[in-house]
Order: C-alpha cells, then sequence, then structure tokens
C-alpha cells in the first residue's frame, strides 16, 4: 500500500507510539504487550495520522482506510470465535477517542456497537439475561443518538424521565424490558429526525459512521477553543480506539472495579480499591451502590484477585508510578480496560516516591519526576484535622493562602495586636487589607476579607507570611464599626471575640471548632528534598523580613534571603510614630532627628537577620513603598479634625498640617508615582540611614572578621543612573562606617520595570546583581494594576478565553518572559559576573521556575512556605533540560 | 617623524578637519583658505589627537609635540615680523581649546600671551598707549591664574573690587595704570599660592603651560558630566587654536563688532550688524556702551566696509547659511576672528531658505536642512503684537502651549462654555484641569493654571487643541470657590470677569491689553513645505476630534487624521448626561436605550468628521478613558446627599446609588485599570453602539459609492486574543450595517503596552495597522504616572541629570524606542501589509520624529498646530539618511 498501516492491533503498538496512537491506545498497546493478549479485550487502533488525511481531504475516508479497518475487524473476529453483528451472539465494540493528550470538547465514548433489532435477540440468548440485552441496545442507540447524530443529551434523558413518568419509576436500573424497548425506539425516532438519519441496523455501518463522528469532533467548537487556550496545534489530530466489550453485569461470577497499585491516600505499599459484584464500570463511580473493598475480592474470586495483584505490580514497575487501573470481571475472567498513572494526595506521592527508591523500582531522578510540586504546599501548612462536612460550612471564599487557623475574631490590626500579646490567637477579619494592617498580619492566625482575590494584598501578604487565608468571601458583611461580621445568607451575626475556623486550602470559614494539625517536613519529604538539591542547578532562596521568618525559611532548606522587605520595619507598631515623623518633619532638622531614633531600631532589626542567617546571602531591599502608605487616610484626619472642637489649638494645627501634607502626598496612579529609588533619589536621607542601620548591623554581628554575606538592593530602577547615584550613595556610607561595596558588601537592583530590561546593558554595569521583580513588571508590561484588574477585568479575561490563568499567579511567558531573557542576556553580555535572581510571586510557582531555570537565572527566591516547593520544581526542570 | 602632523597652520586645514581640528580650528582654516591670509590672524591647531595622545600618557606631553608647536611658532614669528615675547614690542597669542562640539566646563580662552614684566614695557612703547599695555598684562594674569592656575574667579574679582574701593573707583575701566600694576602683583601672588606656582615669564613656559590646561580640562569633572548627559565620547579630546592677538581698542581706526550676512530678526538679504569704534569684542557684548549699526562703518571706514560686506558674501555662499561674524578693526585694518551659522528666529530662517534657493545659493534640499523644525511652532499660533514689557509681567508660569490669548477670567469649564455662548472670550483660570473640563477648553481662548507642567492634563489638552496655556504659575493662588485669582507677590486680587492676557510661548500672564495677531502660514513656508513633502517619505497626520480640528489639520497639510479620540463625543455638555445613563443604568435595558440615544448624536459627529476629510484616511479610537472619568466627584455627591432634606425621597434614592457606583468604578491605579479594550470587553455594547455610529455615518457620507477610508482603531491591546475578539464583534456590525471589514474599512490598535510590542508578532495577525500611543507606552516602560511625577521626580532627575528632557516631549529611544523598533520588526514579520504610526505627543517633536523615520514607521500624527512642523522634520530625516 506504500505507506505506514493507519491500524494498529493492540499487540502491535507501544507507548514509544503516543503521538500516533494517541495516548489511550498507545497504554492499551503497552498494556497488551506486557501483560498478553487473554487480559486485555482485544482490539486496535486506528492512528492520529488516518485522522489527519480524513479531515484534509475535506471529511472524508482516506482511501484505502475501510479496507484496513475490515483487515483489523477480521482478525478480531477470528479471536474468541464470535462475529462482529453476528445474530446469534454477536461480537460488540467500543469505539473511543484517543489524542497524544487528554482534551474536552472531543467525542468520547460509543458502547455496544454490533447491536440491533436481530443481534439483540442472540444477545439475550448468549447471555440468559434478556433485560441486559435490551438495556445494552438501549445505551447504543442513546450514545449513537448523543455522539454521532448530535441529539442534545438533554432530549434523551428528557424521554427517559418522560418512560418513568408513565411507568412510575424512579431508577433507570429499575427500567423493565417493555420501558427499554420503547427507549429504543424512541432514540430511533430522534435519529431519523436528525442530520445523518436512521440510526443504521448494519454493525459496519454503525463503525463507521461512529469513527467519522470522532474523527470530526476534532474540529468541533469546543474542542478547537481547548486546543488554542491550551496551545495544542490543530495538525496533531485524534487516533480511535475500537475494543471488544465485556461484561460484569453478566451474574454472579462477574463484577467491576477500580485498582490502585498502591493505597491512593497514603502511599503505603499495598494495592487498594473499590468494586461491585455483578456490575459495570460506571455504576462503580457513580456511587449508587455501595462499593467492597479490593481485599474482600480475594475471598471471592481468588484467581482473579491474584491475577489483578500481580498484574498491578507488573505495571506499576513497568510504567515506573503508581497506577490507577479499571477492571471488569465477566463471569470469573479478569480483564483490564485501561491503565493510568494513579492521581494522589501529597502525603502519598512523597511516601511513594521515598518507597519507588528503595525499592530499586525508580532510581532517584525518576522518583523526583513523580511529584507534582503545586501539591506539596499542602504539607506545609497546619491542617484541619478533619474535614469540614457541608452542614458546617458558613461562607465560601477564594482559597488564597493554604493551611487552617482558628482563633477569635478582631476587626482591626490594632484589635489583633493587643489580643495576640495577651497570648491569644485571633483571626483578623477585613473588608479588605491595607500596608496599615501589616502588623495585624504578624499578630494573627489567619486573615479573612469579604472582598478581593488571589492576588489582592491581603492574598501576596498572606502567603508570603505564611498565614492562612481566605478572600473575596462575598457572603459575609464586615461592619467594623459596629464590630459584627453579618452572614447574608442566613442573617447570623458573629461578633468580635467569637471563634472562627479558616481552611484556607479549601476556601472555607466555619465556627465549627475542628482541632488543627501542626505541619513538619516528614523525614521521607527531606530525603526527596537532598535528592532535588543534588540535581537543581536553580538556587532557592527566601523572602523574609523578620528573625522568625528567616529562622523558618532556613529550616526549610532556604540558601539565603533573597527579598527582604525593609518597609515592614517602618510600619511595626513602635515604629509607625517614628516614620510619620520623618515624612512630616518640618525641616530637614526634624527629619533627620526623626531617622536618628529610628536607626538603632532598624540596626537590630538588621542583626537579628543576619544572626539566623549566618553564613548565607541576605538581599535587603531599600524602602520601596510610596510615602503616602505610612500615613493615616485623610477621611480619618478629616474626622478627627472635624471633632476638634476639644482639641487644643496646637494639636488641631498640628492636625491639620499633617492633613495637607498627606493631601499633598497623595497620588493618581501610587504604582507608577513617587517609590523606590525615586523616593531615594528625592530624599536620600533615607536610604542613608538605611544603609548605615545594616552596615553597623553586619559589623555587630561579625565574628573573626566574618561579615554577614549582605547585598543591599536598589528597587524600582529605570535609568542606568539611577542606579549609579544609588550606588554612589549607599558606597560613601559604607566607607563611613568602614566596609567597602564590592568587597564587603554588593549593590545590585530590581529590575521591574520594562525599560530596565531593555536597557539591562546599561544598568548592569553598575550592578552587582540583578532580582527580578516579576510582581510589578507583571503589572508595568501587561499595563494591569492587580488592585484594580482583579474581580473584574481578570475574570472577564478568564471567562473569554483570553487568559487561562491569572499571570500574576504563573508568569506571562511570551511577554514578561520575554523581557527578562532579554534582560539577562543583556545583563551578562555587559558583566559576565552578574548574578541573576527573581524574587517576585512567581518565585514560588512550580510553572514559573521552569522558565526561570530555562532562561539562565542563578536563582529563584519565594516565601518560607513555598522554598521545598521550589528546591523540588527546580530539581525537575534541571532534569528535565538534563543538564544535571 | 612617522605621523600624522599633530600641529596644522590655518592655512593647511580645512572645514572637513572638524573631527581633527575642533569646529573652531577647522572654522578658521577654512575661513583662511577662502578670505586669504591677510583678513584672518594667523595662528595654528594642535589636534585632538594630541589631546588624546596627552592623557592616555598621563598627562604629559607627547614626545616630539613640543617640537611641532617650536615649528609653529617660528612659521608665525617670520610673518608680521614681530616675535613671540619680544621685549621690545611683542607678537603676542590667544589659546582657546575647541572640540568637536561646543561644550561648557572646557577651558575657554587665554588671551594676551607673551606679556611680562619686561615686554609689558615693549607693547607700551609700540601701541604708544601704557594704560592699554598694562590692562592687557592685568588681563593675562588674571585668566591665567584662574584657568591654568585654578584660582577661583570670585577671588579675583574681589581682588578688583578691593583696589576699586581702595582708589574709589566704580568701572574696571576706570582702573588707571597704578591700579592695574598693583592687580597685577596681586594675581601674581595668587598663582604663587596655588599649584603650579609663580606666574611663568617666559613666554614659551605661558603657551605650554595654557595648552596642558585646555588638554587637562577635558577631563574635568563638569566636562565629563556634561558628555555623559549629551553622550560625547570621552576619547573625542579636545583640539587648542593658538591665534595672533590683534587689537581694536588702539585708537579712533580700530573698532570691534558684530556682522550678520543678512537680517538677523527678519531674515531680509541685506548684512546687518553692530559695532562700537575703539573697543575690543567683548565691549559690544557687553552692552555697557551704545553700539552703533553696521551701515554707519561704510562713512566711517570705507574700505573695511567694503572687505567685511564682501567677506560676508563669500562667506554665506561658502558655508550655505547665514553667518554671523565677529571682526575687529587694528589701525584701520579689517580681521575676521570668527565665524558660524546665525541663530535666528523662525520667520528670518523661512525667508532665508526661501531666498536662498531663488538665488542659487542653495539646492532646496539644502534650504531644508537651514531650518530648526520646533522654532516653526512660534509661527502657528496666534502672537502677541508687541512684547510685554517687564513691568506688565503678572507672573510667570511654564510655557504649555504656544500663542497668545487674551479674555475675562472664568474659573469652571461651565462659566466658559456659558460665557463663549455669549460670544465672549475668556480664559479658563484653574488649579488643575480634569477630563471633566474639556468642555471649557473648547469654549475658552487660553488656559492658565497654577500647578503642573509640560506634561500636566491642562497643557497636554490644551498643545492638541492648539490652545494658548500657561501652566504651573505658582505664584497665583486660584480659589475657584470665591472667583478669585490673587497674585501672591502683590496681593493683588483679580475678579471673574477682569480681562487677562496669556503669552504661552513664553510663559507669560500680564494684565496689560496688547492686540493679538492672527497667524495664516506665509506663501514662502507654504513654498518650503512643499519641498518638504516632495522629500519626506514619512506621512504626516493629525490628531484631530472635531470637524473644525479636522479643518484646521487639512489646511496645514495633514493627510489624513491619525487619531480621533472618541471620548470627547462623550463628554460635550449635551453628551453627558447620556453617558452618564450608560454608565448608571440599573440594567441592560436602560444601558440599551440610553446607548440608543448617543448613537445618532455620534453618527452625526463621525459624518462631520469623515465630510472635512473626504478623500483622506481617518483612525478612530474606540472609548479609551476609564468609566469613572464621565462621572461626577463621589466628593461632590456626598454634599449633596448631605443636603438632601430637601430632596424628595427619588432622587436621594437616585443620588444614593449614584454615589454607590461612583465609589465602586474609583480605581487604586486607573492608569492600569478597567480603560481602553478591557472596557470594550467588559461592556460590548459601547463599542457596538461606536462602530454601528462610525458605518452609518460613513454610509451617509458616501457619494457615488466612494466611503470615507475610515479605520477603526482598538487601545490600550496586549493580547492578541484581545484585538481578536474586538475585531470579530467589530466586524460582525459593519457587516449588520452592509459593510466588509478590511476592504471597506480597516481595523487595527494602539500598541501602547510593553507586552504588546513584545508579543507584536501575534497581535499583527489580526491588525491592518499599529498605532504607536507613546505617551501611554511612555507611562508604562519607564513607570512613571505623568500625573504624579511632573514637578516632582522628573525636576529632581534634570537636576540630578538622570534625565536631560522629559520623556514625555521627547522620546526615550533607548527604553520606548526600542520597544517599538522591536514592535515594528515583529509586526511586520508575521504581517508584511502591516501599516505603522504613531500618534502620541511625540508625533510633533522633531528629533523623536527623526526616530520614527529611522525606524521605519510610515506615518506620524501630532496635533493640527505641529503638522507643518513635523513635515519638515521628516523631510529633514529622510534628507539625513540619504532615502529620499
Amino acid at each position: 500500500m506504500g505507506h505506514e498501516p493507519r491500524v494498529w492491533d493492540f499487540q502491535q503498538g507501544s507507548e514509544s507510539m503516543r503521538n500516533l496512537l494517541g495516548g489511550k491506545g498507545a497504554n492499551l498497546a503497552e498494556m497488551t504487550r506486557l501483560l498478553g493478549g487473554s487480559l486485555i479485550p482485544p482490539g486496535f487502533t486506528i492512528t492520529t495520522e488516518a485522522c489527519v488525511e480524513y479531515l484534509r481531504e475535506g471529511n472524508s475516508m482516506p482511501d484505502g482506510l475501510a479496507d484496513e479497518i475490515d483487515a483489523a475487524l477480521s482478525r478480531l473476529e477470528s479471536g474468541p470465535g464470535r462475529t462482529f453483528g453476528d445474530p446469534s451472539g454477536p461480537l460488540l465494540l467500543s469505539v473511543r477517542s484517543g489524542g497524544r493528550v487528554s482534551m474536552p470538547g472531543m467525542m468520547d465514548t460509543v458502547l455496544n456497537l454490533g447491536l440491533n433489532d436481530a443481534s439483540v435477540h442472540g444477545l439475550a440468548q448468549l447471555s440468559g439475561n434478556e433485560r441486559f440485552a435490551w438495556d445494552c441496545y438501549r445505551r447504543l442507540v442513546q450514545m449513537f443518538a448523543n455522539v454521532v447524530r448530535g441529539v442534545p443529551g438533554e432530549l434523551l434523558e428528557a424521554e427517559i424521565d418522560s418512560v418513568k413518568a408513565t411507568t412510575g419509576l424512579a431508577l433507570d436500573s429499575e427500567l423493565d424490558i417493555t420501558a427499554l424497548k420503547a427507549l429504543v425506539d424512541r432514540f430511533k425516532h430522534l435519529c431519523e429526525g436528525a442530520p445523518g438519519g436512521a440510526f443504521p441496523q448494519d454493525p459496519r455501518e454503525q463503525l463507521a459512521q461512529s469513527i467519522e463522528a470522532v474523527f470530526a469532533s476534532w474540529t468541533g467548537a469546543r474542542a478547537i477553543e481547548y486546543r488554542r487556550i491550551n496551545h495544542i496545534p490543530d495538525d496533531w489530530g485524534t487516533a480511535v480506539n475500537i475494543q471488544q466489550m465485556v461484561f460484569g453485569n453478566l451474574g454472579e461470577m462477574s463484577g467491576s472495579g477500580v485498582a490502585f497499585s498502591r493505597d491512593e491516600v497514603t502511599g503505603a505499599p499495598e494495592p487498594s480499591g473499590d468494586f461491585l459484584a455483578n456490575a459495570q464500570g460506571e455504576d462503580v463511580v457513580s456511587g449508587v451502590r455501595n462499593t467492597r473493598p479490593l481485599s474482600e475480592l480475594a475471598a471471592w474470586l481468588p484467581h482473579a484477585h491474584f491475577e489483578l495483584m500481580s498484574s498491578l505490580r507488573a505495571l506499576e514497575e513497568h510504567f515506573g508510578d503508581m497506577q490507577d487501573v479499571e477492571f471488569t470481571i465477566e463471569n470469573g475472567r479478569l480483564y483490564l480496560l485501561q491503565t493510568r498513572t494513579a492521581k494522589r494526595p501529597a502525603q502519598a506521592s512523597i511516601r511513594f516516591a521515598s518507597n519507588a527508591v528503595d525499592e530499586g523500582l525508580l532510581t532517584q531522578a525518576q522518583a523526583l519526576m513523580t511529584l507534582v510540586p503545586s501539591q506539596l504546599d499542602a504539607l506545609l501548612h497546619p491542617q484541619l484535622s478533619r474535614p469540614i462536612t457541608p452542614d458546617e460550612i458558613l461562607t465560601r471564599g477564594v482559597a488564597a493562602s493554604p493551611g487552617a487557623a482558628a482563633g477569635e475574631i478582631v476587626f482591626s490590626a490594632h484589635a489583633a495586636v493587643a489580643a495576640s500579646a495577651e497570648g491569644r490567637d485571633v483571626i483578623l477579619v477585613r473588608r479588605h487589607t491595607e500596608a496599615d494592617d501589616i502588623a495585624g498580619f504578624h499578630a494573627a492566625r489567619g486573615i479573612l476579607t469579604s472582598t478581593g482575590g488571589k492576588a489582592s494584598h491581603a492574598a501576596l501578604v498572606a502567603r508570603g507570611m505564611g498565614r492562612p487565608c481566605v478572600c473575596g468571601a462575598a457572603g459575609l458583611e464586615v461592619d467594623a464599626e459596629a464590630r459584627e461580621l453579618r452572614v447574608s445568607a442566613t442573617g447570623a451575626v458573629l461578633h468580635e471575640g467569637e471563634m472562627i475556623t479558616l481552611d484556607g486550602t479549601a476556601g472555607i470559614v466555619t465556627t465549627a471548632q475542628i482541632p488543627l494539625s501542626e505541619p513538619e517536613l516528614s523525614l521521607q519529604f527531606e530525603r526527596i528534598l537532598g535528592w532535588a538539591d543534588e540535581v537543581r542547578s536553580l538556587g532557592v532562596r527566601a523572602n523574609a523580613d523578620t528573625p522568625e521568618d528567616a529562622k523558618r525559611a532556613r529550616r526549610l532548606g532556604a540558601e539565603g534571603i533573597g527579598l527582604c522587605r525593609t518597609e515592614h520595619m517602618f510600619m511595626a507598631a513602635d515604629r509607625q510614630p517614628l516614620m510619620r515623623a520623618v515624612i512630616l518633619a518640618g525641616d530637614m532638622d526634624e527629619r533627620h532627628a526623626a531617622l536618628e531614633d529610628l536607626l538603632p531600631l532598624q540596626q537590630s532589626d538588621f542583626a537579628g537577620l543576619f544572626e539566623e542567617m549566618r553564613g548565607l546571602p541576605i538581599t535587603i531591599r531599600l524602602l520601596d513603598p510610596p510615602l503616602h502608605e505610612f500615613l493615616r487616610d485623610p477621611s480619618q484626619l478629616e474626622l478627627e479634625l472635624a471633632g476638634s472642637g476639644d482639641l487644643s489649638g496646637d494639636r488641631a494645627d498640628a492636625l491639620r498640617q499633617e492633613l495637607d501634607r498627606t493631601i499633598a502626598l497623595q497620588e493618581a496612579n501610587p504604582m507608577l508615582g513617587t517609590r523606590g529609588v525615586r523616593l531615594g533619589l528625592l530624599h536620600p536621607e533615607i536610604y542613608e540611614t538605611q544603609v548605615r542601620a545594616i552596615c553597623r548591623a553586619a559589623l555587630s554581628v561579625s565574628s573573626q572578621g566574618e561579615l554577614p554575606h549582605f547585598e543591599i538592593m536598589i528597587p524600582l530602577v529605570a535609568y542606568e543612573d539611577e542606579l549609579r547615584l544609588s550606588r554612589e550613595a549607599a558606597t560613601a556610607i559604607g566607607l563611613e562606617e568602614g566596609l567597602r561595596a564590592g568587597s564587603d558588601f554588593r549593590i545590585g537592583t530590581m529590575i521591574e520595570l520594562p525599560r530596565a530590561c531593555v536597557t539591562a546593558d546599561l544598568i548592569a554595569k553598575d550592578a552587582d546583581f540583578f532580582s527580578f521583580g516579576t510582581n510589578d513588571l507583571t503589572q508595568t508590561t501587561l499595563g494591569f494594576s492587580r488592585d484594580d484588574v482583579e474581580g473584574t477585568i481578570l475574570d472577564r479575561y478568564l471567562e473569554l478565553k483570553v487568559l487561562d490563568r491569572s499571570p500574576f499567579e504563573t508568569l506571562d511567558v511570551p511577554g514578561v518572559g520575554a523581557l527578562i531573557t532579554m534582560a539577562a542576556e543583556r545583563g551578562r553580555s555587559t558583566n559576565p559576573s552578574l548574578t541573576l535572581g527573581i524574587c517576585g510571586e512567581h518565585g514560588g510557582d512550580p510553572e514559573s521556575i521552569t522558565f526561570f531555570h530555562d532562561a539562565g537565572l542563578d536563582y529563584v527566591s519565594c516565601s518560607p512556605f513555598r522554598v521545598p516547593v521550589a528546591r523540588v520544581a527546580a530539581a525537575q526542570a534541571a532534569l528535565a533540560d538534563g543538564r544535571h
């Protein structure tokens, strides 16, 4: 025939032919090759290339394909001694699509092909079960009408409901033969009214039409849309799998079930699963009947059980991963219908990976590749010791920061700090949070807001601090003034001081008191992280602002601090008045005096960090946020001023002055205003004080001449001269304190503006390091203000499929990523020793980490709780590109 | 000697040796070559390469250079029969620096070198004027002390003041011989105390040290800073010019003056200038004595006058541009000391360029290159018919939009509209302006604000509309509530209705009543614009929103509308209530109804534009600003609500609803929020209405099947799918109205976000054109909110020399420009027929236009009044790159 075969029997194919046979076909072939033909109902696969040909030829069957299918069918009929569509005892077939990757919107399944008005009687005789035969026929015509003729599913369901109503029945399984026959007629009638016409009695015609329907569904609207979003090429095409039917519902020696090669919850090395006697696969999944544990199969059908156990072992060994197998037992004989990698929770993944290496099943590298890094997050936060039951749910919100927390409700940062000082656990509840609330985050066990999404201030800060957080719980009304939390749905009211529990992993709020369990890295997890550290080339640091954060980061394996945000050092309760004095100072003398007061406090903050991180690098970002973030709200000041009849004239004057200054500092777009290095160059004394405090702290903790490895980072640089001037100023202060920039400490910049990326070659000349601030770089590159697009544009764009996920969670590689790659290349072109890191939210996102590895960065920095996740993701990236 | 000469006599060099001889040296050489040795005092130039060698060898004179200088000096001495430093009648020399470009911070001049304690007597005898000789010596020692020994100028001036005080004199020129001798001694004493020591008596030592001082000044701090800012390479070095002194103050047959080859104010083809008898050049410039017009020279010294006239003609012919010449007459003999291109106002430039072509002096291309495009702006606005005198100035502010305007003071857009409706001329006076004020801009003759700079809202809108504007007049206090304008300096108060006059070209405000003159393109200007159109490859369109704008744009030569902002169509007085109804609509029915009301109004707006621009392309941008810009200020609503005791319940409810909706639409960073295409995808009905109005307008004005050439532009696209979805929607509406996208009209996008530049290859697939929105692209690339950085960061950065000009005036080529180049290349890579334009403020800036030409764009679009400027700038860019 002059071309590659377009039809492959299961015995001929293999796993390596995934592109040609699709995922399902390749796995069936591999399983057949591995376990022999008797365990797998025989069948064949029509290749993806046949589909491509079919579509290219304007949806018509390519020359010769029908002959190839016929030949394969003949080989199938030669096997079990039955003939496709034989009226006296037919061979029945299933038809399933199967592309390289699973894809919603593709035509799924037609079962029981081969039945018709004649052979349904043969099946009844053969099975000794007339109702069974008619139910099979009913299912065939129903599926055919739906997926081949395009009759809407609801229309078909409505027919069933109508028959049930007529006969007074509640369940499909109660439909009797008469009812089933009636339904076959009604479904046939619906086929006749649809394009394509009557349900074909000729089994070969049924098959041919089903195959074409699979092919054609590749160009259906939903499939095209899905491919566009997931960047799947249109020219891949789909394969079609045709397999002999087996039946688990043929009597007491039959059954169906699902089996895992290991415990799917704990990962313990014993197979587990469920089955039902005298049932089909869908009955097991639907949960209508109570299933039985796999262990009971041994007593009931020991031979089938033995074969299943051997198969699970063989499949796991062969595929090198936990398997999830569908099986059917037909009259005592075991058949395997499908195998795939078992989805499992984090703890099971860890246990499997560790055990698999001990058992010699996998190498360390292979074991690492079985992990899903994003899942591991769940192991790193306090957890509820039991699930919340549906009737315990108070309300739901966005699962903004994982883990569970319980405590008394408080409505202000101030109350949180006060309660926490008395040793009470509190949950900070706000409509939304602001920079002012930082002290409250520190003091609270968890955060609950009624507005905002995963990228809201509350969510970001909570994740950064590892505080569980539920955001945007729109069903709650927060009345901070009345100190009440009202539940809109029920009208219930909670008051300050009442206990509440959050599950930040699930986004659930409850008043039920559920004990929490504190997480620890298991020994197995630690061991796997050790393997990850051996193979990864990307360093992993943590974003940490306090000694406690630093300690936690180090415990979780951080190799340094990639971002210490110093603004938190100005926000703490004892600092806020001083910082306000700096900003509101009437002249430079007043300002310097206020800064002098701040200096020793900051010095001791830095000393604490340095002590914790001894021997590891610490990147300290100088003050970044606009000054107005440190001031009080103008409306609050106005209110106070309005009620100032009781105040002395001086106090009122001071208030008025504060109000004026506060209003003068307001900005139309604070995101793009007086922040970062701009602040540093407008008010040099602020950065000078910070650098001095850092240098003094370093000297105070140095032992035997060993200084902390600190790095000073200048934020928001757009122009090379901004960095040059800041570097000169910091160098001068360093010298005054006896330290040399370049040798005793390093100076670098955050790259968080598109201009900095484009002109990185110029900026790199004055930088020892770059750290990509991907949060702000995303905002400026996309023109998205995170505060404003969350909940509005982003939601709409996800709905319209303009976006497949938030660019604030996973890096926008074509846009922001391209700028990062450009900046890395240009920066190194003029400064080959430049260190490159990234310290945005994306530093803890596994998919983004793969990009950062590929872009050749030196390290990622993420919140302490994401460090283990990043270590694994970095290892996988290294393994995937083969550089390890 | 084996290398190129490092010393060139003026007779040997030429203009083409500018890189080697510096600008001044090359011009002196060219002038000597052209006019013969006798008119130019002889001299020689030490090359820039000698300077580079000197610096490379650690500030030491290169081997052999001293010999070359000696040889040149000998040739000089062989000429006029005098010897350098001869005690009985010395040859005196001047030393001047002269790089390729003029550069502040370089050592400038030492005069009278060769004088010492002995030769001062020789000079006294030779000149017969002892005071003259001692004054020459005093000047030499003073200049030497200052520029060679580094003694601060103030210290030297203080000595003169002290001598004057002792002798009771007021002017330097009154210093007698005794005083001058005392000063020589004091200056020598200051030299002795400085590094380098005593003033050298040896003339050759004086010369050698002066030459080294010029070389070394190349690496002085100020010079380095200047080069950094102006991107001048450090390795250019400077040349040194050594020239024989001539004296215009030797008696009644001597004099000095400045002459222009044509009238420097009008450009009339007769030489003009000023001179002083018995005076030195600096006396002419200082303005201490009243100068005499050049015409009087003919009567006094006809031969010198004749020689000067011939020289001016010869120099102008030779250099091909108006010349500005310094001359000295020493005992009746004319010497020319310098020639350079004459600076002149716009009208003189135009007249010269036009005449020069008629006279055969220049080709059209050469004539075009003599123009300074940014200057031409002054010809395109109403002008004051006479200058404002100093005592008429009320206050000064930023010259934000050129031209003059006079009218009654009004304090609100509403008052402006009302007064203008009555036919009165008004000036809109505000602290600062907002989108709400647009109607007021239209109604007013000019705009005055007390805050904001050249890139403030007021300035931008005023320039766009061609309204004269003075911004940031900080000396004024605007009290809109009291309807008073207070002048801080004088305490004067102006009330609403009083007359005021603005000069937006100079940034001056006055209450003087000065008549205005309306500008028209002169015939000569029109003629030159015609030449420009022949050579330029860059198209020039205008930004215009109304038929009047369009008419003006067309009259000024615009080849289409590159940006029609439709938001103005929602802002007009009769539209605002309708647009508010759209936004505040309770449900979709209400919203559709409100949009239905807007549709015919918009249709007639578009029809008006189409009529004016018949035959030319019109790019219409769909709605761009965030919705809250169309709503009232929340505080205003709150106020109204607070006083709503008198209002019916319904009215109060409506107010409350409006307030809620207004607050809900507030954004933290509106610049990066719900605008542009985001709005279009969130509320598709708004864009649909606009497209429908445009299509219906096009059909209504089409004649004999000829449709207007309209283009629909989607703003703020970051993702290719945003454009794809918008294009699909607009295409569908077009079809409903009977027009086909692609053939009947085109659809494209503004490129104004960094992501759009980086992913331009993807976006271009759905675009017929790109138009770079450089205003927003600058804001996002640099992370600068124009509203917030003007007057704060930008000022500070100009002061720190981080920036040499505002990136909102002249395009930031290394940053924003690099993204534009990338977008142009990537866009054309997937869509070779893509049209590329630019419609930001930069479209009217000559330097930016050069970049846009070089980047290969198809057209620029600017405000109508800038169109002629852009035509000339585009022609110059084409001529400069030789592509024309």
